[in-house]
């Protein structure tokens, strides 16, 4: 029997684990995790901070016992720190007494996830500022708010999760203000789209800093945070929480002279083999193939994680499966709007070199005279010649964003804009108008092309 | 300048009338209508009668008057009672006098729409039965409800009119008696889907009587009817809507020598015109392509109607634009219940002749630990041999029926389900579980196929 090793067991790692165990020469699997936890959802952190979600523990899909008792030795606090690809062994820490031991493998998978950015910011490190990444560390902020009763909350970078924080804090009863170096939040979308989720912010009651440069963190004479220092000024916050994204975690693999690419995620193959025998990589450290642009790209998501541990899963046990790379989708909200992209916007179109044209129409999630019809604003981008579809966005009211499926598998496709308006979509006056907006959108954009 | 004639006022006729208006070479445009109103939405009549629709005229997307002031000759009560297709003329009625008079076309377009099944029943006619295909039927059916104040409601057909003409009366707070002839609600479902259908109309307080067969409507003393008569009794109404699904009304163009295919609609090719040159159809009346089955079918929907009328716009005033066919895609709800299917369901693909496999699963609309994620069930219709995907169907609560946008784009593109399964689609907790139910559906229906 071969022994697959998999360095981190959260979606990645054990979604591999899982599958290897199903194929037809299943191997022994283990798992070193150097928390506690396994397989929890660190997208669902804002929600457990905002109080949506009443327990942590709700965060994990599947704890580390239940995973034992699927068969798959899972070792937690266990901390892989070097790779002998020559040998095919590991060196493994037990974080519980610090002893080390070598454990050899036939397949290792690198599955160690993402690190957040955290700046060397003078008083980063103070008692005040957060990250969130980790359940320790959103319970440490829960923790902080009850002990502290805070007012004042910053959140610092207006992406994905600095939206998302923003939004659990407002729903906590605090006065948030999010700095943003840009002039604009979301860079995933184009400036006239993010603006739409700027006004949103607002009307949320956050208070929105674009353009705006953190130098620091102000501390307290308590030692507490109290302002985050800018070049417009301090924002004072009695808590301080950075949003900032993450980029892949491939230092292990590095030192172990495993290839690491332009995004500085591990190289992969379609398979997720890297380019040294008997490893695999998979999840928020490895770098794929983005669909549209056919250039490698990292993108950190549980949906993608997932999916390429268990193509990991298959190919180390007898299985053949492909990753066949993704196209950028993603989905969020903040209070009531609705936020959906994929594939490319018009910026990362032209800056990938593609003749690109865009158009942005106004919609409704119904029929006009039904209660409650949701505005959202749709944009579609194409290459002028041919018209494919490269890339959409959309932003509105209830119903808006996973509109962006269906134009998510149209690029997928690479339909062309023409042959997307025509597309039978579904149509109930409470679900949609006759013509739905991505199909305005597509058509509109459509005229734009030749 | 040619002269274009639309035999038609809603959905099909005003987009034909009104595309051409842009195009290259824009014809003189007249348009026959033989009601008052034009392009009014009768997918929201069951709407108006809940009440949800507080006033008819919200349902008219453009008036007579809106038409004409952007150069549409619209002549409201004009029927068209002939076509002489060799002298391309028509024989119009003014319905205000009964003076008739011909009126010569280049090109003629037939929109009639559909008819109402209307069995001819004992008592069918009686005052207190209605059918629900126009605003003034919804007017009467209202008027009706105010005059009489009924207190229980029979609904004849349990397809997608019978179901939301249920809701409707429910909303009106009347006790609802759907009876269905066959053993399943909504036959454009498979009967396990079907089920989930008739368990939602029944937590709603529908009384609902599958496999019986109306005999009759049962009038009162007063000339009112007072029951619908089955084959399984009596089953007491104050008030009988009629639901039983429409035909292509294609009586005049069958009389003009215009062909006729097997579904009953005017046959087309991809252009949407008909064997005879100069005569085009769209809407209701007309007879495409089914894209999955390669043969024809007559699908009654306001999308396609608007889409088949858009074609025949452009075509007539020197553009080129096809029709490519539908797929079937449909949503609706019944009270929390909501309803998507796209493609052939495994009861259709097998009569198709095709060697299919089916898999539902249950899924939730979110991620398992957000608030009031929404069960759903999702069914993959897929060909055993290379696993083309042929449909889907999806029962559930809030956020479930638009999801088979995504699955129609599949089914769209001929994708199989294994490359369904690997599909970027949006995630996020609020919005979907980390793999969304329509691609676990997928990749379940994919162990089956090879």
């Amino acid at each position: 029997m071969t022994r697959f090793v998999v360095i981190g067991g959260d979606a990645a790692g054990m979604s591999a684990a899982a599958q290897s165990t199903r194929g037809a020469t299943a191997p022994d699997v283990v798992v070193f995790e150097r928390g506690v936890h396994t397989s929890y959802a660190a997208c669902g952190l804002p929600y457990y901070v905002g109080g949506l979600v009443p327990d942590a523990d709700q965060l994990v899909a599947r704890s580390p016992e239940e995973h034992r008792a699927r068969g798959i030795d899972v070792r937690i606090r266990h901390e892989v720190v070097g790779i002998d690809t020559d040998a095919r062994s590991v060196v493994v820490r037990d974080l519980a007494d610090g002893r080390e031991r070598t454990e050899p493998y036939d397949h290792l998978l690198v599955a160690t996830g993402a690190v957040p950015l955290r700046p060397p910011w003078p008083g980063v490190d103070a008692p005040g500022v957060f990250g969130l990444h980790s359940i320790p560390e959103a319970t440490a902020i829960l923790d902080a708010v009850r002990a502290r009763d805070p007012r004042r909350a910053a959140v610092v970078g207006a992406g994905y999760i600095g939206l998302e924080i923003a939004e659990a804090f407002e729903r906590l009863g605090l006065d948030v203000t999010v700095v943003e170096r840009l002039d604009q939040p979301m860079t995933t979308l184009d400036p006239d789209m993010a603006a739409r989720v700027a006004t949103g912010m607002s009307d949320l009651g956050v208070d929105l800093r674009l353009g705006t440069t953190v130098d620091g963190m102000v501390v307290g004479d308590d030692g507490w945070v109290r302002a985050v220092a800018t070049d417009a000024g301090e924002v004072p916050a009695d808590i301080v929480v950075l949003g900032l994204g993450v980029r892949p975690n491939a230092a292990l693999a590095e030192a172990a002279g495993i290839p690491v690419g332009p995004t500085g995620g591990i190289v992969t193959d379609a398979r997720m083999a890297t380019p040294v025998e008997g490893v695999w990589a998979a999840g928020d450290c490895a770098q794929s193939l983005h669909r549209v642009t056919g250039a490698p790209a990292a993108i950190a998501l549980g949906t993608h994680a997932n999916k390429q541990g268990r193509v990991v899963g298959t190919n180390v046990s007898g299985g053949h499966a492909r990753f066949p790379g993704y196209i950028g989708t993603a989905v969020t909200k903040v209070g009531p709007v609705e936020v959906g992209r994929t594939g490319l916007t018009e910026r990362e179109a032209a800056a990938a070199g593609f003749d690109a044209v865009a158009a942005t129409i106004e919609g409704a999630s119904r029929s006009h005279y039904y209660p409650d019809a949701a505005p959202m604003a749709v944009k579609v981008v194409a290459e002028r010649r041919g018209g494919r579809m490269l890339g959409a966005q959309i932003v509105g009211g209830a119903d808006a964003a996973k509109r962006i499926d269906a134009l998510a598998v149209g690029v997928w496709n690479e339909m062309s804009v023409d042959a997307f308006t025509q597309l039978d979509l579904g149509y109930a006056p409470p679900f949609a108008p006759v013509w739905d907006p991505i199909l305005i959108a597509a058509r509109t954009t459509a005229r734009h092309t030749g």
